[in-house]
C-alpha cells in the first residue's frame, strides 16, 4: 500500500477510535473526541468554517494557507464520515467512478479520426 | 502504487490538463475547463456550495448523499489546488504531519505504566 | 412607517405569497416559487453560496458587489424565514435585544468617574 | 422613523464606533472591536460559519434558533459593511430596487384581462 493511501485510511482508523461509541476512548485528551461529544453540529459547523477559510486563503493566493485550509476541510469532512460510519475510500471510489464516466464522455465527444 | 492513491493523483493530473495555460486543452468539452475560464470565484463559490450540501446531507443522515457531497467538495477543492499549482499529495502530507504530532502529543498525555 | 422598514416587511409579505401553501400563487412565473417547490435544500444551499460570494466580494474590496451579495444573502435568508413562518421583524427584535444587553454590559464595564 | 428601521441604522452607528480608525474606541471591551483588530478574515469567517449554523437550524426546523442564527448572520454581515464604509440602508435600497424590477416583470407576465 502506498504512503499517501495509508494516510487517509490510517486517519480514518484513528478518527473511529475517538467515537463516543468506542470502548476505552479518551474523551478529555482529544480534540476529535470533544467534537463528537458535542454532536454533529459541532463538526458540521467546522466544515462550513473551513470551506470559508479555504476560499479566503485562495483569494489571498497564499499557497501555504491553501494547503493548510484544504487539510482542515478534508480533516473535518473525514470526522463527519467516521461519525456516519463511512470511509474515505468510498469517497475516492466515487471520484474514480466519475472520472471514468467523464473520461468516457469526453472521449466520445472528441472528433473521430 | 495503491488504487486509492492513484485516484487523487490521477484526478490531479487530469485537472492540470484542463488549465487555460495548458497547450491543447479542450475548453468546450469540459466542465472543469469552463470553471477555469470563468476564473477562481467560479470554483471557490462551488467549495462553499458543496460544503453546505455536505452539511445538509449529514443533517438528513443520508449516507449516499454524504459520500456524493464529500466527493463534490474534495473534487472542487482539488480544482482549486490545481489552479494554484498545488497537489493533493501536499494536503495528504500535511494531514500525516498533524497526525504524527497529535499522536505524539496524545502518547505523552497518557498515564505512564 | 419608514421607507427602510417597509422594505423588509413588504419583501416578507411578497415572499409569503410565493409559498406553495398559498392559494392562487403563481408557480411558473416566480424564482421564489420555484425555490419553494424544490424544497428547503434549494434555498438553504443559496444561503451558503451567497455567504461565500459575500466573502469573495469583501476580499476583493468591491463595494458594489459587497452590497449586491449582502442583498442576495439577506434575501435568501428571508426566503428561509418565510418558509418556516417567521418574520424579519423577529430578527430585528433579536438584534435590538442584543444591542441593549451589550450596551448595558459595556456601560457597566466602563470605569466610574 | 420606525422602530425596526432604527434598529439596523442604530446598530450600524454602533459598529462604526468600534472601527480601529475611530478615535477613542474601546478595544478591550468589545467583541466587535476585537474582530476589527484581527482583520477582515476574522469577521468574514464568521459570515461563513453563521450561514452554516442557519442552514443547520433550518434543517432542524427550530424556529428560535433560525431567528438567532439569522440575527448572527445579519450582524456579522453588518460588521463587514461597516468595515468597508457601507451602510445597511444601501442593502435595503438594493432589495427595494430588485423588488420593484421583479414586481414589474411579474405584472407584465400576467395574462391580460
Amino acid at each position: 500500500m502506498s504512503k499517501s493511501d495509508s494516510i487517509l485510511g490510517r486517519l480514518a482508523d484513528t478518527l473511529e477510535t475517538r467515537l463516543p461509541s468506542q470502548a476505552g476512548h479518551l474523551p478529555a485528551e482529544s480534540y476529535v473526541s470533544k467534537l463528537y461529544q458535542r454532536g454533529p453540529d459541532a463538526f458540521l459547523k467546522k466544515v462550513g468554517e473551513e470551506a470559508t477559510e479555504l476560499v479566503m486563503a485562495a483569494k489571498d493566493n497564499n499557497a501555504e494557507r491553501i494547503i493548510a485550509e484544504t487539510a482542515d476541510l478534508w480533516f473535518h469532512s473525514m470526522v463527519a464520515l467516521a461519525y456516519y460510519g463511512l470511509r474515505p475510500e468510498q469517497v475516492l471510489e466515487e471520484l474514480a467512478r466519475r472520472e471514468g464516466v467523464s473520461g468516457l464522455a469526453e472521449k466520445a465527444a472528441r472528433p473521430q479520426p
